[in-house]
């Protein structure tokens, strides 16, 4: 198996090997054994604490798209119009998936490298009356962190169900579930957390499980079978032990470091590599630098470069980085400064690559 | 954690301490490097030799039972007729996710403990014209092996698409996915491939694509963009690298021993457990020895017991084995010699236990 010396990819990031310990041990079966719900409860509880939510919190097995999903069927029904606020691929992908499950979907969709104005959506808002909007923080191929804070108070005035996609961002910057009023927000674990991409995990508002009722989706993709299943100990599949115990592991660094702790080593980290960027001649996708995500920072490839050589040459000396992805692609290369990743030294062997292989060619 | 000496839980089973070691690899993102796509390929040839087919073959990350509704969405349309042959909880199952899809489904039910026969099979395919015909090979919370071979010719005269379930049969029991017709054949990690519960596989026939273009499902869970995920080198969300390192191990230490071998292990395991039981004056769930499963006992709790007491009796010797569920909980347990467990002296400390803790109380 071909490895980096510099792994710098937008996620999965690199599994610290503690994390990778944990699956030494020989759990039980968690359809029987009481501690593995004693496991669960605890790490909803962790999860509670790192999203700033008293929500509950349902958490899945498998990469949190799969669960993304079975969300959507659950509390969007045919004929509900969905907003869903883009800056990039994932923010279009709400779209598709609404229209998927009979929904009617409008993208609000901003120029390259920017965000909606708040006076863009409350107008958006106010003409297409959606009655669900959806946003994602951490827009990954475009390397933005989306200001949800600043559009939180005109979804909330508008009453839709606020779904929020903060698989990029979470525990590498700050996400208030409750303060920003998101009903259904979605957490994986391959990026910030730096754990393989087998569990995932998603807050569900009072009005999240209202509408899952009143929806009453039965799809075994279902959420509604998670709102009791601490209390009747018993899961809608078997769960992954394993995941469960390195999710508790990593969510118990992460805390003991600190939250704000972490969320200066990203932004450090981000700076480091956008000054970096800056100082060789790069251009930045993001339009504003106030929008360039502390978990991703998205270069456009260098003049002169196809991106497959670009990538090619990093990769003979040892750096792994990302492309990106549908209108993006080839265009722009990504830089995954993100849990384990977010590392000052990490980031400048990197740079120092990058900045190698374009004054060669140069 | 509680963990117990004698692990005979019908699945998830106990992981052998090698697959768990494949853990520990640090590898890099699934969703860039060739060297996955590598090992991908390989492992759809194995399991290609352990099912005994040509077809496709789809790999899923996450659980078994999330790959299969995906899988129903896929092939089955609203109004299409869909015939469930059951002898158990999963059996009626498939039934509800078919009423769940929007097909009209009707189970043809067996009697306690027994398996349909062909006459009746014949008859109801006449009556009912299925377009899809579903069947579980192993009912594990009945501990049935469904004869499969005896009922596949039936349904490849009625023409209905075939879907059979052998999560917890296959590389325990004989699996021909060609020769018995199955068009969409489930498999999951956890049974008698010891792993844990965090991939699974699904046999798709060129007949099972077809109907996929046909109904042209586009949900996230679509089987569809799996069809050409080798070729393009991208699957439909991030995989699970460490997972697949494990099941190629798995598949490998499978075909080494042999296919032949492991269903002897696991016959004479399965033969051995009977045995001990019956001697013991225990009764046995199937109706026919010949129904029984090479993979899991599942035998009445003995009078004078509640299933609660008799479990807690159990592991307080450091035993654990399974209970049942709906009709049958309270009523069976069921012991688990499947994989890793398919192993007499493992399967003969467990009966001494319950040997001596049924006289203990006599």
């Amino acid at each position: 198996m071909q490895s980096y010396k510099i792994p710098l990819v937008p996620g999965p990031t690199s599994v610290p090997r503690k994390y990778r310990e944990v699956y030494l041990t020989d759990y039980g079966s968690t359809d029987l054994e009481g501690d593995f719900f004693a496991l669960l409860a605890e790490n909803i509880s962790l999860l509670r604490q790192t999203l700033k939510t008293k929500n509950d919190v349902v958490i899945g097995s498998g990469e949190a798209m799969m669960m993304l999903w079975g969300a959507m069927k659950s509390v969007i029904r045919p004929g509900d119009r969905v907003l869903a606020i883009s800056n990039g691929l994932f923010g279009r992908g709400f779209a598709e998936m609404a229209e998927a499950v009979g929904a009617q979907s409008e993208c609000l969709e901003a120029e390259d490298g920017n965000f909606v104005s708040v006076e863009e959506l409350e107008k958006k808002l106010k003409e297409f009356r959606p009655d669900v909007v959806t946003a994602v923080h951490c827009e990954t191929p475009s390397g933005l962190l989306n200001p949800i804070a600043d559009i939180a108070p005109a979804v909330a005035d508008s009453g839709a169900l606020f779904i929020v996609d903060f698989v990029a961002s979470a525990a590498g910057a700050d996400v208030r579930v409750d303060e920003w009023g998101i009903d259904i927000g979605l957490l994986g674990s391959q990026k910030c957390l730096s754990l393989l991409p087998d569990i995932c995990a998603m807050t569900v508002s009072e009005r999240g499980w209202q509408r899952a009722h009143e929806t009453a989706y039965n799809g075994y993709d279902a959420i509604l079978p998670w709102e009791k299943a601490l209390e009747i100990k018993a899961t809608p599949y078997t769960h992954n032990w394993h995941a469960n115990a390195a999710l508790n592991l990593a969510l118990k660094c992460l805390l003991e470091e600190g939250l704000e702790n972490s969320f200066k080593r990203h932004a450090e980290a981000a700076a480091y590599c956008r000054r970096r960027a800056l100082d060789m001649g790069l251009k930045l996708y993001a339009a504003e630098e106030s929008l360039a995500s502390p978990t991703v920072t998205a270069i456009m490839v260098p003049d002169g470069w196809r991106w497959e050589d670009f990538d090619a040459a990093l990769r003979e000396e040892g750096l792994a980085v990302g492309g990106s992805y549908g209108a993006l692609a080839g265009k722009v290369f990504r830089i995954g400064h993100m849990g384990s990743q977010a590392d000052i030294n990490l980031v400048k062997q990197g740079m120092d690559i990058i900045e190698k292989v374009i004054k060669e060619r140069a």
